[in-house]
């Protein structure tokens, strides 16, 4: 826990909030609080800034703060991820709220087991958990937005042209023939296959939808190690 | 695993070799082979290529095979990175393998707790276990050299320099002011601190030591998507 984020119901009042649960105990024995310790906050959706310890409870600690740093700018890359295995999932989730992403979509594809779909790891409470956890990671207050898909062609065919619309799309695919471009400044939507890759009537859906299969060379990642090379590689510095 | 790494041991005549333990589970499961099955083969620090299963018995699987594609081009980067609590060191050693780096140096730094150093996950053969599922995942038959230097100051004053000549080094820092370079064509050495980063001092080694502290952006990520996010960005189409 790299910065304490806070939720609107854990203030108490205008620059004071109680902290309990995960996040105390968090506190206690990761950032080893004691009253007047100095700890890095975020208000959720809202500004960074400080916080100092005021009280320790057994179960609960008071901290005043001041929020007035603006968060961090949003990458302007979105995703488009077929689901992976659920261990997978929550990696890449982190990989990419660690980087920025405020837009996500795991969809369905061929070789997405359809047993993916129910696993506890996405039911809406343990999402937003590790959400947090990842914003906490990298110090950046606003949540992303994680929808799931659980029919690619509707999805691409009714929704991905709206979605598309003054956005750039690219296909991350080891065999496609264009780099991966760097640093890219207008809105983006990449998107991920399973392990194994989209099958040729998916990709070819991509392509009918605009996407440039793009590569960053021949070797195979694992889902959340494609998500964070490729994004380190086209986002912007932010 | 998608491509079947071959030992010398499991060679039986040239272009012949037998497959038991977890590759043949593994072959049997994942690529549910039978005979006549075609799968994709590489030499270990050889040749990739492919292979035909010729038959099946209750533990093991024989298979003739033709390797005569070049590896793919090893990353020009190398990797030097405090070593990482040991559920991290198994990802940030698949971080980096999968994307083709070739030396890593796991270094000692003041925030390394001390206790990471007799993990199991660091004894040679669980490394090399590690190594081979990452080579397997990616396709790429070429071992890297994994190193550990538990003493950071010799290693940074009396190894260091010598790695240097004729290299580019990089240290990656969130606080770092010059952006990651893109796509580097020269040979690198980059360096990755530990969770909260190197210590002032640690720094100040690395910058005498010819370090350029560069930074993706403000946000922290884990060791693992560090290296990832890093080397997408810092590696040559490779």
């Amino acid at each position: 826990m790299n910065c304490l984020l806070l939720n609107p119901e854990d203030l108490t009042a205008p620059g004071r909030a109680r902290i309990t649960g995960r996040r105390f105990q968090q506190l206690k024995t990761v950032i080893r609080a004691e009253v007047g310790k100095r700890c890095k906050v975020g208000l959720r959706d809202g500004c960074l800034g400080f916080g100092t310890i005021c009280s320790m409870g057994p179960d609960s600690a008071e901290l005043e703060f001041v929020c007035d740093v603006p968060p961090p700018p949003p990458s302007p890359i979105s995703l488009i991820i077929a689901l992976p295995r659920p261990k997978s999932f929550t990696k890449v989730l982190h990989a990419a709220v660690e980087q920025g992403v405020k837009r996500i979509w795991f969809i369905s594809s061929f070789k997405v087991e359809k047993s993916y779909w129910n696993a506890p790891r996405l039911m809406q409470d343990a999402v937003e958990e590790e959400v947090t956890l990842a914003l906490e990671q990298c110090c950046d207050p606003v949540s992303p937005r994680i929808e799931f898909r659980r029919a690619f062609k509707p999805f691409l065919e009714d929704e991905v042209p709206g979605l598309l619309v003054g956005t750039d799309a690219f296909l991350g695919d080891p065999a496609g023939t264009e780099p991966v471009p760097s640093k890219v400044s207008r809105p983006t939507i990449l998107a991920i296959g399973p392990e194994g890759g989209f099958t040729d009537y998916e990709n070819g859906k991509f392509r009918e939808a605009g996407f440039r299969s793009v590569s960053l060379g021949a070797r195979v990642l694992r889902s959340e190690f494609a998500a964070a090379a490729l994004l380190g590689r086209m986002n912007p510095d932010c």
